[in-house]
C-alpha cells in the first residue's frame, strides 16, 4: 500500500449524510464523497450514513427511507470498490447510545435507565436488535456509549452512563458487546452483528464541576478502580473498538495517552481492536502539539487508530514528510483496521440485502423489547400507604405536568427524529391502559424550564375536579432546530430559553427541577388530590420538596419510545415496579459528590451526607424477605482464589407479599484489611429474580479472585490476605452481614 | 541508647495542660507528665503546654499567666533532665496557625485574611512576632499550617488556608518560616526563634466534597502543581518540621505514604528536620495495618518521626519486637529528633528567661503590627458611586448584625479565651474612630445561624433612623463550651443549632450566609438607606443579592483582634484599602470548583463559569492604571534558564486618583506549547506597591526556570522549548499581554 491509501484507511472525517445525493430516480454519489475517496485512494471508514438529528438535519423529508437503507450503503461501498487501486471496503459507523440514531431506529430508554433495570441479560437482547437494525441498513461499526460512570449529576451527558457503580456498568457494557457482535467473532460476517466501538476511554464521568469533557484531575487508583473495569470487562467480552474520551486525566488528553490506550489497553488487557477519536477530539491537541500534523502524531503513536472528523489525521502524510511520525505507526493502525474489516467480512461480501431493513428495523418484536426493558427501569421510590398501584376504576384522572405528553422529552439524547403517531407519552399510555369509564384529562401546566405560571390555573382546576393526579415532571434533552451546534455536535448554549435542560453539552450547576416545574407541585398538593409524580429525567435532581410531601414518587428516566406506557402500566399495577436506583439522589447540588463507594465521609453541618434515595433502592408492590445468608469456603486461601475456587453466598429471599414481582439481590463488600484505603461499599454481585406470591428462592452469587482484587501501592491487581466483609440486601443500605478471611 | 529510650524520642502523646498543676505556691509536675517520661525514660516532645480554648477547658481562671509561663516549662525540663538517665530536653510545641493559642497571645488575622494582603513581608513580622511570643514561653516547636490549598470552601478549614493558588500560597509559607526560624539555622540557637512544623502535607484541601480530611482521589500532577509547591518552598526556606496530613491521596494514606514523606520531601528536596503526625493520625491507619503496632510500622517507615496523641507510637517496642519493623526506621526519626533538639541549642540551653514573656507577649508594638496586617487584608469588593468612605461628619451610623460586635467571631478557630476589654470589634472600632457629633447606634438584628427574626424589627428602625448602614455579616469559627469534640479536638457535629458555622470539622453544604442574614439584609436594604455590607467570614460565602443589591461590600476575612478597628479604618478613609482576593468568590455552591487556575472550562446552562468575584480582585479608594509592558529577554533559551537567567517583565503603575494607596501587579503565565494541557492561568509573581496620587512606579517582575517549568508527562519538572503567554494586571482579570518564547 501507499502512505496515501494507508492514510486513506486512517480517515472518516466527513459526516455521512453528505456522502449521497437524492435525485429524482433514487440516490446518487456525492461529489464530498468522491473527494473523500479519492483523498486516500480509499475510505477507512464513513461516519453517520444514516444519522438524522436536528444536528445533522436529516429528517423524514430529506432522509433515507428504510427501504432504501442499504441500496445507498451498498452504492456507497460499490463506489469505493470501483474507484481505487485496492477497492477496500469502508466501515461505515453508526450511532446508538440506545438505539440506532436513524430514522425508524427504535429508541430504547437511555442508559441511566438500563442500568436501573439491573437485567443485563435483557438488554443483550437489546443490542442484539440494535446491531441487526444497523447492519441490516449497511452500517457495521456501532458507537454506543457504555464506559462513562456518573459521578456528577450535573454533567449533560449523565443519561449516557449505566449510573455511579463501575461493577454494574461492567455487566452492561459487556452485554452490549455480546448484543452487538455477538458470543464469537464469526457472527460478525454475518449480516446481523457489528462491531461494538465502546465509549469514552475513559474518566469523562470525573470531569471537574460536572463540565463536559474537561479535566479529570484524578489519580491512576480511581482510575483503575472507577472509570476502567467497564472498558476491562468489555475487552473480555471481545469488544473490537473503542472511543478515547474527550477529557484530559491529570494533565494528560485521553487522545495523547500512550499508557491508556496502548500499554494498558492492548498490552495488559489484550484488546485487538481498533480506537477511534472522538469527533475533533485530536485537533483539540494542536493546544499541546503546536500543529495538526503534531496532533496527529501524538495521537497515532498514543494508539489512536482511526480519524472522526479531525482536520489532524488528514495531515499524516505531512507529519511523516516532516518527521514527526515513523510510518511503522501508521502500518500498525492500518493493519487494525484492515483485520477488522476482515473480521466483519468486509472483503468477502461488502454488499447487503438490500430488502432486510424493513423488516429488522422497528419491528413488533423490537417494539415489545423496548415495552419490555422501559417497564423493568422504573424506580418506585415513594409509595405513601399503598396508594399505588391506582385502581382502574377512577372516575377521572388528571394527567398535569411538562413531560406528560412530548415523546421527545422521553427519548433523550442522540434521538433521530420520530414518526408523528408513534411511540407513546404517559398521556397515551394511561389512555390505551385504562378503560372508557375513566376520564383521563390533560394540562401542561408548565414547562421544563420556562417560568411562566400561565398554566397553572388550568392543571389546578385539572387537579381539584380529579380522583388522582399523575404529574410528570423532570428534564429534556430533545433537541430543536434553533439549537446551534458545536463542531462535535455538541449543544452551545445560547440565551435564549431552551427547552432542552440536559444532553451532551447541556450541564446545569443546580439540580432543581428547572423553571416553575416545583411551585407547580405546590400548588398541586395544596389541592389535596392524591398526587403521583413520574420523573422522566436523564439525570438524578434534587427533589426533597417532592419526596416530602407527594404521595407517591417514581423515576422513569428517559424511558424511550413506549415509555408512557410502561409508566402507566405500572402506575395501574400491569406491571409490579422492580427497577433500583443505579445512582444515588442527590438531596441537593451543595451536597455532592454523594455516590455510595465513597471510602469516608462526614456530614455537612446544614446537611447529611446521605443521600435522598440511595444507590440500589427501588419499591415493589410487593415485599420480600431477604434472610439466611450462607456461605461456602468462607475461609479460603489466595492459592485456591487464583486457582478460580469461588465463594459462594446465598441467601433466601421471599415474596411476602400478595403480589408477583421481582428482587434485586445485591452483594457488597469492604476490605476490611487491605494495604491502601478502601471504600466502605463496593458492589460486587446482584441477581434480579422472579417470585410469585409466598414463593421462596435460594440465589447464590459468587465471589472470585476479579471481585475481591484491589489495586495495590504497587499499582497491580492483588488479593490481599484477611478479612473481607460481604453485605446482602435490596439496596446500599444492606440487611446481612457476614465476614470472609483470605489466608495466604 | 536503649529502644526504650529512642521510643521515648519519638513521643509526644499527652496534653501539655495536663502536665503540671497548680498549686498554692505555685506549679508541680503533674504524676501524668511523670508517668509519661518514665515510659521512655525521658520524652520527645510536650503538646500544647500553653493551649488554651474550650476543648483543652485552659482559661485565665485555670490557665498559666504569662509571668508563669516561662517558669513551668522550665520546670518540666527540668525535671526531664534530671530525672531521665540521659538527661535530654524536650520540645514544646504550640498551636500558631493565626498567632500563639495562648492565654494573651497575639490574634493575627487567619490565613485566608493573610493571603489577601499580598504582603509576605509584612507576615514575616508577624510570624517573627509569633516565634519571639512562644519561645518566650519556652516553646520550640510552633505548628502552624501554611501547606492547605483552598479549592472547596465547604470546608471549614478555608480559613487555615492562604488561597487557592499555590504560587501565592508559597511566598507566605516562605515568609512564615523565616518569621519563625530566622535566616539561618542559628537563630534558633536564640531567645526569640522556635522551629516552624507547617503543616498539612499534604492536598487537605483537595478532600472531596469539602469534607474534612477525607479522600483526595486526585493525581500526582495535580499533587505536584496545586499541594507540593508551598512545601517546597518552605524546605527551601529551611523550615525544620512538618505536618503530615490527615487525608489520603488516591488511596494512600499521608501517613503512609512513603513516596511523600521521604523520597519527595527528603530525598528529592532534602529536607532535613522532622515529620510529626497529626493528631491520632496513625491510629487512624489501623484501617489499613490491622493493629498499633501495625500501624505505629507504616508511619514510621513511610517517613513519619514524632508521635502526636497516637496510642500507636507507643506500641513501637512491640512493633519492633514482632517483626514489623526494624529498628533502623527507629534509630532513623531518632537522630532526626536529637538534631533539631541540638539545633535549637537545648542541649547547651535547656531553659528561658523567666522575666521575658511578659515584655514579648502582647505588646504594643505587636497589637500595632496585628492592626497593620489586619488593615491590608480587607478587600473592598463593590463601592457604588464612590460611596465609601464615609463622612466622619454623619449624624448617625446604624451599626448592625451578627458580626458587629462579638470579638470571638473575628478570630478564627484556634483561638484562646480572650481578656475582657481587649481587642476591638467592627463597632468598638467605629466608635474608637469617629467623633462624638456622630451616634452610633448597634443593633445585632439575627444570629449568625439562629432563624429567629426576632431582632429584625429593632434592626430595621435603627437603619431607618440612620444616615448609613454597617451591616456585619459572615460566619464564624467561634467555638464555645457547648461543643462537643473528636479525639483530635475538631468539632463533633450536634443537633444542637451552635452559631459557629466554620472551622475544624464544621464543613458546609451550602455556601449560602447562615440563619436569616441575608433576609435582614433585604429588609436593611428596604429603608433606602445606604447599606455598606462588611463580610466577616473564614470561608467566601456566596453572596450574588448582596453583590448586586447593596452599596458597599468589603470582605474583612476573620481580621484578628484589631480587626474591628481595621474595618472602621477602611469604612472611614483613614486607610485606603488594598486587599485582593487570594480565593475566588463563587456565585453558589452549585458552581464549585471556580478557582481561577483552572485548565478548560464551559459555561453551566443556568450560570455561567465565571465566579462573582476573581481571584486577585479587590478596589481601592483610588484608580491605579497599568501601562507600558516591557520585557527583557523575551527570547531565551533553556541553556540560559538553566543558568539562572531571567525574564523580566516591567509595567508602570500609575496612581491615578487622589488618594494616596497600594495596588497590587500580578503577573501571570500561560504556558502555549506544552505537552501537557496547562491551565489556562497561574499566577507566577506579584508586588505591592505604594502610590501618592499623581505617582507613578515601574515594577519589575521575573521569570525564571523555577516559574517556567512544568511536570511533564516522564513526571519530571523542565522547562520546554515554545511561546509562553504572560498576562498582567490588578486581578486575575489581567489587562496586558504579551508573549515569551523559549528556544532549544
Amino acid at each position: 500500500m501507499t502512505l496515501k491509501e494507508k492514510i486513506g484507511q486512517l480517515n472518516q472525517k466527513m459526516f455521512g449524510w453528505n456522502a449521497y445525493k437524492k435525485t429524482q430516480h433514487g440516490y446518487e454519489v456525492s461529489e464530498d464523497f468522491k473527494k473523500e475517496v479519492r483523498f486516500g485512494d480509499g475510505l477507512g471508514a464513513l461516519y453517520g450514513l444514516f444519522r438524522a438529528d436536528p444536528w445533522s438535519k436529516v429528517n423524514f423529508e430529506n432522509g433515507i427511507p428504510i427501504d432504501s437503507n442499504a441500496k445507498v450503503s451498498n452504492m456507497l461501498q460499490k463506489y469505493v470498490i470501483e474507484n481505487t487501486r485496492l477497492g477496500i471496503p469502508i466501515f461505515i459507523s453508526e450511532e446508538c447510545p440506545h438505539g440506532h440514531q436513524a430514522l425508524d431506529g427504535t429508541m430504547f430508554p437511555t442508559n441511566i435507565g438500563i442500568g436501573a433495570t439491573w437485567n443485563p441479560k435483557l438488554y443483550e437482547k437489546v443490542f442484539s436488535q440494535v446491531a441487526a437494525e444497523i447492519r441490516s441498513r449497511g452500517g457495521n461499526l456501532a458507537l454506543v456509549s457504555t464506559l462513562d460512570i456518573l459521578q456528577d449529576p450535573r454533567w449533560g451527558r449523565s443519561e449516557e452512563c449505566y449510573g455511579e457503580d463501575p461493577f454494574l456498568a461492567s455487566r452492561f457494557s459487556e452485554a452490549a458487546v455480546k448484543g452487538l457482535q455477538g458470543k464469537d467473532g464469526d457472527e460478525l460476517k454475518g449480516d446481523s452483528k457489528v462491531v461494538a466501538v465502546v465509549k469514552h476511554l475513559c474518566a469523562q464521568g470525573a470531569s471537574i464541576g460536572g463540565h463536559n469533557g474537561k479535566g479529570a484531575p484524578i489519580g491512576e487508583r480511581e482510575v483503575r478502580e472507577i472509570h476502567l473495569p467497564a472498558m476491562r470487562t468489555a475487552v473480555k467480552a471481545g469488544a473490537l473498538g473503542c472511543m478515547a474520551a474527550y477529557n484530559e486525566i491529570d494533565g494528560i488528553f485521553c487522545h495523547a495517552n500512550e499508557k491508556l490506550l496502548t500499554k494498558i489497553l492492548r498490552q495488559e488487557w489484550g484488546f485487538s481492536g481498533i480506537v477511534m477519536s472522538d469527533g475533533c477530539a485530536v485537533d483539540n491537541l494542536v493546544k499541546i502539539a503546536r500543529s495538526y500534523e503534531g496532533a496527529a502524531a501524538i495521537a497515532l503513536k498514543a494508539g489512536v487508530d482511526l480519524n472522526l472528523w479531525n482536520t489532524a489525521f488528514t495531515k499524516l502524510e505531512e507529519a511523516v514528510a516532516e518527521g514527526m511520525l515513523e510510518e511503522k505507526f501508521i502500518d500498525r493502525a492500518v493493519r487494525r483496521v484492515l483485520r477488522l474489516k476482515f473480521i466483519l467480512g468486509l472483503f468477502d461480501n461488502p454488499y447487503i440485502d438490500e430488502a432486510k431493513a424493513s423488516h429488522v428495523v422497528n419491528s413488533k418484536a423490537s417494539r415489545e423489547l423496548n415495552l419490555q426493558i422501559a417497564r423493568e427501569s422504573i424506580v418506585l421510590l415513594k409509595n405513601k400507604e399503598g396508594i399505588l398501584p391506582l385502581r382502574k376504576d377512577l372516575k377521572k384522572v388528571a394527567v398535569i405536568g411538562p413531560n406528560a405528553d412530548i415523546l421527545y422529552n422521553q427519548l433523550g439524547d442522540y434521538t433521530a427524529p420520530q414518526k408523528e403517531g408513534t411511540g407513546s407519552t404517559v398521556l397515551q399510555g394511561i389512555n390505551q391502559l385504562i378503560g372508557r369509564e375513566t376520564t383521563v384529562t390533560y394540562t401542561r401546566g408548565c414547562r421544563i424550564r420556562d417560568t411562566s405560571r400561565d398554566g397553572f390555573k388550568e392543571a389546578i382546576e385539572n387537579a381539584k375536579d380529579s380522583d388522582a393526579v399523575v404529574l410528570v415532571l423532570g428534564g429534556s434533552s430533545s433537541r430543536n432546530f434553533d439549537t446551534r451546534f458545536d463542531s462535535n455536535g455538541a449543544a452551545i448554549l445560547s440565551d435564549s430559553v431552551t427547552e432542552m435542560d440536559c444532553g451532551e453539552g447541556v450541564d446545569v450547576a443546580d439540580l432543581e427541577l428547572g423553571g416553575v416545574q416545583l411551585e407547580l407541585a405546590k400548588e398541586i398538593m395544596l389541592t389535596g388530590k392524591p398526587v403521583i409524580v413520574v420523573l422522566i429525567q436523564g439525570r438524578p435532581y434534587a427533589i426533597p420538596w417532592i419526596a416530602e410531601n407527594c404521595d407517591a414518587v417514581m423515576c422513569a428516566w428517559y424511558p424511550g419510545k413506549e415509555g408512557g406506557r410502561a409508566v402507566a402500566d405500572v402506575i395501574f399495577g400491569d406491571i409490579n415496579p422492580s427497577g433500583k436506583l443505579s445512582v444515588s439522589m442527590p438531596k441537593s447540588t451543595a451536597q455532592l459528590p454523594v455516590y455510595y463507594n465513597y471510602k469516608d465521609t462526614s456530614d455537612y453541618l446544614d446537611i447529611t451526607a446521605k443521600p435522598l434515595y440511595s444507590f440500589g433502592f427501588g419499591l415493589s408492590y410487593t415485599t420480600f424477605d431477604i434472610s439466611n445468608l450462607k456461605v461456602v469456603n468462607k475461609l479460603i486461601s489466595l492459592q485456591q482464589l487464583r486457582d478460580n475456587v469461588k465463594i459462594y453466598v446465598s441467601v433466601d429471599v421471599k415474596n411476602s407479599g400478595n403480589i408477583s414481582g421481582s428482587e434485586v439481590v445485591q452483594l457488597y463488600i469492604q476490605d476490611l484489611e487491605s494495604s491502601i484505603n478502601r471504600r466502605v461499599k463496593e458492589l460486587k454481585g446482584f441477581k434480579k429474580v422472579w417470585l410469585e406470591p409466598g414463593e421462596s428462592k435460594t440465589v447464590i452469587l459468587e465471589l472470585g479472585q476479579e471481585e475481591l482484587s484491589i489495586w495495590n501501592t504497587e499499582m497491580n491487581f492483588v488479593i490481599e490476605p484477611g478479612n473481607v466483609k460481604i453485605m446482602i440486601g435490596n439496596s446500599s443500605e444492606t440487611v446481612l452481614e457476614d465476614i470472609i478471611k483470605i489466608t495466604i
